[in-house]
């Protein structure tokens, strides 16, 4: 069973009526309700903003496996500690899931070296496509060849991140523009993914294919495999001085 | 001066009425005319269909910098024999531009190992917003943040082709499709572009953009650097035997 | 369960000797042997050369999940048709894994669009150490930094690939090359595995890292969700058209 | 004419004895003797720690087109302002070459998200034998298969960096391990290249390989073609909404 924590900055679902109304339990509520449900998770743990170290002390983060992240307006309030550790954490092996506007939080920042004014965006109500253009990833398991939100925010390219690893869904907005709106990438051990729907004001997080999608991606974000990397001096093990250099030395004479 | 040769199938422009009224020289006439005029280049030669060999001999070939590639319903009137030419010499570094539905020529197919089945069409009158993805790539230079034909032939998504090396342009057609419609690849030496619009019936050849990109695509193809690859039995070299083997030692006795 | 199936040859183990005193059963017996114990497979099928349609019948293939391809000598003798077939197939979703000289096997190079002549080799006992050059990547799970075969046959860059999606392992040999030793590609929804060691003369597979990189690259390879791609005509949906229009033009006029 | 500046720390070579030996005008004297006599370049600049905003003023930037770097023991004196004048620049276009240990600079980590722990290393007297990956990149047109410095410092994967663009170069290193030495990346509109070679106690810029590449990565990573990249708030297009609506019933009732 998966570990999984999403931290939410949980800041619109308690002043404004719109969104509460959509999320009467937050995001971090709608995602929590779907995923526990899922069959492959451990009831998922929460964090927010207004906790003590925003709910991610370094106890909760070591026993996390993949890390869900949204925030909006509230960058800056998070800690340069507690997104320091976050990014230790991934480097490490934990996975880490940006939602939304996440690619302007700071441990997303950190990882990919970018800024936080990254795209172009519209707070209107475009239908999106989301269209799966790698087949073969995991991510897009159980996913059509595209499919719909009737309603969510714009946000354009350029989208100024690095050269993702994969790129799994590229969104269609009817106002005109394409968005590279699933993208993986790995930093170290760590596997990132950062999934673009997920607009407060809309009910992104009740439809079944933005929930597959999370789901799928927290899946393969879990690397059970992390080790310790060694980096540092290393001096030349014996075996490559002696026993191949007679083998060699036997080869380039025949 | 680059040597640029150009194959078109030179068959729309000869039977259709509305084709022939948009490229009364053929669409690679309306190529010749700028890229002759660019400064870049050596005057591009032609090649077509009901040519000898289709213009394409091994003289052509040895004596070409980057071939760029238009065909539509005449692929497989394409001999074997010069679709493998063409492939041998993209493989030895000539650059290779497909450009519309010249990801279903026979030459592209054999680098890319896909099938002529690749993409979902619709012959509409879509307007077509061709948006940057890569800024920093060679191709893109002088391309604003995106630019629109008022009307092209809709490509979309799944396109079945390998992962490219860079992603350079992604299309929003006003039907609802995404395309990744300037990719690059390589393949051994030689450098591929493939640029989706095009289409016959639309004069998107005289677009000063499509134009441009074109020109930027043959500059970034030209591989004047291309050497023999040296494959099959080699040997081990006297000095990675003898030499570093003291040092070595001493190395790992400090 | 996944279903495995595993192509070998099948020749160097019936008429050399001192490959038989290794591989008694046939290299695809060494695989089959870890493979049934590991716990995570069906019964390993076997399909070689010379039984009819080299074992890989259409109904065979339907029912493979991940299929292993090891040749060396005979890659000429295996029938296009039955190439064509596993091309399909992978397409479709079946994952390939090619074992050593597989990268110069019909499917392979139908696959990538490669030739037979890819890369430098040495019959030679060189030293290998075989580096993890992506850590975040599930198929080196349980892999240290490098592990080591004490003599493998090299083999050498320049390998004429297309650029992988992921570089798993890049192996050091003692004779003075390197060579992208574990590459990932994907084509249409299958996920392929080339993997470098296992020449005949050693007994390479019997190596536990070896085979736990064999392992895990079926995990990875599996891929349960494959659809049907849509390609072709594809109109125009009636909700593109009209529900959205009011909703941007109220947006734009605000 | 192409505007190169190198910052180089300058430390070893003002007091060791063996360094300033190699190089009597420090790195940058050695580095900027070949290029000022390549032909494509306006006069080196040279930038060390010691100079007020270590030579790197924003008015020297502005007039940089590629921005080289050498550093090893005095990152840490390099000011934070400084490190985020050359990655905002390089963002806007300015290409930047990262030579041996720059890998742990300021630029570099911010860049691409990485700490100063990056890899495996040993100074000592290694044999290196640095491999062409990608034949078809112009970074390294004019070198052939590989080319060998007899003694370098060992750099060993794991090398803790995002996946890069292209993989030009990896190196054989005698005492059993493999880097990645020739990577590039790109960040918004700046194309970056990271060079392994270049340990302070050889003389490695001296070698005309190392200086073929360096003058390629020069080229390849002036980006003439910068421009604003737009982010932030878009409103719809008119186009977006009228004349295609029209096309496109049209098309969809047809």
């Amino acid at each position: 069973m998966i570990r999984v924590t999403m931290y939410n900055e949980f800041y619109h679902e308690q002043t404004k009526e719109n969104v509460k109304a959509i999320y009467p339990n937050g995001m971090h509520g709608a995602i929590k309700e779907f995923l526990d449900a899922e069959g492959s998770f451990e009831p998922m743990r929460v964090a927010t903003l207004e906790m003590p170290e925003h709910g991610l002390t370094q106890e909760v983060l070591d026993n996390t496996d993949v890390l869900l992240w949204w925030g909006h307006v509230k960058h800056e309030e998070v800690s340069d500690e507690v997104a320091e550790r976050v990014v230790r954490r991934v480097k490490e092996g934990m996975g880490f899931i940006g939602l939304h506007s996440a690619h302007a939080s700071k441990p997303f920042r950190k990882l990919m070296g970018t800024s936080s004014d990254l795209l172009r965006w519209r707070e209107s109500a475009d239908l999106a496509r989301v269209w799966v253009i790698d087949y073969a990833h995991p991510i897009a398991e159980g996913i059509g060849d595209y499919f719909e939100l009737e309603a969510e925010e714009t946000y354009g390219e350029h989208f100024c991140i690095p050269q993702p690893d994969d790129l799994v869904f590229v969104t269609w907005f009817s106002g005109g523009e394409v968005f590279r709106s699933g993208c993986t990438f790995h930093r170290e051990q760590g596997r990132i993914f950062y999934f673009q729907p997920g607009h407060e004001t809309f009910p992104t997080y009740y439809n079944e294919n933005v929930r597959r999608v999370i789901a799928n991606a927290i899946k393969w974000a879990y690397n059970p495999g992390a080790r310790k990397i060694v980096t540092g001096h290393v001096p030349v093990k014996p075996n490559v001085l002696s026993p191949f250099r007679d083998k060699l030395e036997a080869n380039f004479t025949k």
